[in-house]
């Protein structure tokens, strides 16, 4: 069963750090977590993950459903024996990826019907069968299936959504409780962009008492400052003895603002995306290494960073691969870009331990 | 300077074991030498290199010319800085690649004219430039421009390809003459497939006294027997007291014949290539990866196999990393294929030192 210990309560902000201990080990908060959609951070070792100092990562039910399929996931017990990783993971519940990426048949009370983005297959995903899939996965943390909806959209969209979620984390939450709860779940609030919807959501996911809470429905299109914004006003709604995570949030000042807001937990597929089209965060700002001007930049990509990238590596290599396709290039810029959003969360952390948490101190120039 | 020094000879066959000494440490022979293109072993970081065991690494004077070009190494001093990598290194000439990848404007007596195959721009590659050029990269050793020839072909095409060959050769020998003669240069014998042609080749290449000589011209189109041949006989000729190289080769089962025959050192893209095709070379012969058997099969790829990826993932999660394209599967189908080759060649180095090799011990079935 999993818990959450509050160790800190910055003064200055609502930041706050705690230990999370779930069934594959301790999670230290605020964390990011870096995205393994399909059994694998991209172009990364489990290894690579550790040296960066990856604590917990994300697997995506709806691409591991159908592919590997959970078929092959049952034959290793979990997805950790399956990709080698044995430090806790959470999974989503599939909904996202429905409403971003597959053929929507129907949707319905019960729940999506939606054909699969590889072979156009037909297949239904209902709260209940999220949780057996998720199970199967053998995750730490579970996510209970929610209705999504993209910005901007009619308040009354909005609320049905919200209103179809709340009665899928009644079903999920049932359905859980039939198990032995070993993986823990975690209920998400929607409502969209309006105080009085997230108001709702959040009473009626909050009375299901699950382990931690989800913000859902973020990051879909909305400006940074209505994001930090309904962000800022869920977060206090939230109980303050549970973790709270942020769903698919953001750039590296994203986090830093959030975790100001009391955020404990994020997932993004910006780092280890980015990564891959040459874009790379650094304490000066991003830079993008297929430029021209870093043929000849004998420097590290980030003098400020210890991570294996730039402890081994030249910006003119790394130019250099990036240019001629060199799957190198996808692991090396990966690395470096997952440690630096790894590093900044861990001291933020640090800083709000000591009290001395800044948002300034942490912003990258922009 | 290069040295090398017999240390067994074996009593049944040709083969023998040795130890090379260069700038770059110690390389003990036979050996087989992963193929680093462009200044990486692709999908490899110079730690994966390590932990298969490589000693010595193969870069390509053409594409390093093009790409990032002698501008860019030279602010490293050399290849090795530019790439993090501290073993030794051999450079061919460029002239394999002209043979085979870039349009071909001219040949003179002087040299190559050639279009670049990635923007069609107009080089020139001559015997003293590819020393040049090489010196740049600072190889441990470095290769003699040389005319190589496609099976079959003309005695007569042969005869003066190995003819330039020569001639090319005295004029590498004077460039080199002129420095300090810190990077070893070695010869390379053509002579296609004519005895008498390979005899030619050797005694004029043999005159300049290289400290190492090699084998061009195999592998390119004729049946295995006939590879085999050839190289039985014009390792023959070759100095007992320098290293013999046998370029491009081969097949597992072709490094054992030759290793036979009397050859130290071998390059091939193939463990390489055939990983990112998602062929795997096991004890119990070639698996490609991608087929449906695999999909649910729990064991290790080769169950003799101590490489990373056996020691840690299985054939079902190889199968699903390959079908879903990832990155890691490059990875992590290289390191194994590269780490066969390496320890295969390992492992009859020992059984030559004790006496004991035998060729169908060693062989793969096929």
């Amino acid at each position: 069963m999993l818990k959450f210990k509050k160790i800190t309560q910055s003064k200055k902000t609502k930041a706050r750090a705690g230990v999370i201990t779930a069934t594959h080990g301790e999670i230290k908060t605020p964390v990011f977590m870096p995205v393994g959609t399909l059994a694998t951070v991209k172009a990364m070792t489990p290894e690579d993950l550790k040296s960066c100092g990856a604590q917990i990562i994300l697997g995506n039910t709806y691409h591991l459903y159908l592919r590997p399929g959970t078929s092959v996931i049952k034959l290793f017990s979990g997805l950790h024996n399956f990709m080698n990783w044995d430090r806790p993971i959470l999974t989503d519940s599939g909904g996202f990826q429905i409403f971003s990426l597959a053929r929507l048949s129907k949707l319905t009370e019960e729940g999506y019907s939606f054909r699969s983005h590889i072979d156009g297959s037909l297949h239904m995903l209902t709260p209940e069968k999220s949780i057996q899939t998720q199970l199967v996965l053998n995750s730490d943390i579970m996510m209970c299936l929610d209705k999504c909806i993209g910005y901007p959209a009619d308040k009354k969209d909005v609320e049905e959504a919200a209103e179809l979620t709340k009665r899928w984390a009644k079903r999920s939450k049932q359905a859980w409780d039939a198990e032995d709860r070993k993986n823990a779940l975690f209920g998400i609030v929607q409502g969209g962009m309006y105080n009085d919807l997230r108001i709702k959501s959040a009473e009626s996911i909050i009375e299901c008492n699950f382990p931690g809470y989800a913000i859902g429905g973020l990051s879909v299109g909305e400006p940074t400052e209505l994001m930090t914004e309904v962000a800022d006003y869920t977060l206090d709604m939230l109980p303050r003895d549970k973790p709270r995570y942020i769903m698919g949030v953001g750039t590296p000042n994203d986090l830093v603002r959030l975790i100001a807001l009391g955020a404990d937990m994020f997932d993004c597929v910006m780092p280890s995306r980015n990564a891959r089209n040459g874009q790379l965060f650094t304490s000066a700002g991003k830079i993008n290494i297929s430029n021209a001007q870093y043929k000849h930049d004998k420097e590290r990509l980030d003098e400020k960073c210890e991570c294996y990238t730039c402890k081994n590596y030249s910006r003119a290599y790394l130019h250099h691969l990036y240019k001629t396709k060199e799957i190198l290039a996808y692991n090396l810029n990966t690395i470096h870009n997952i440690f630096y959003y790894i590093i900044l969360v861990k001291k933020i952390r640090n800083a709000i331990i000591e009290d001395k948490f800044e948002i300034n101190r942490f912003l990258m120039p922009e």
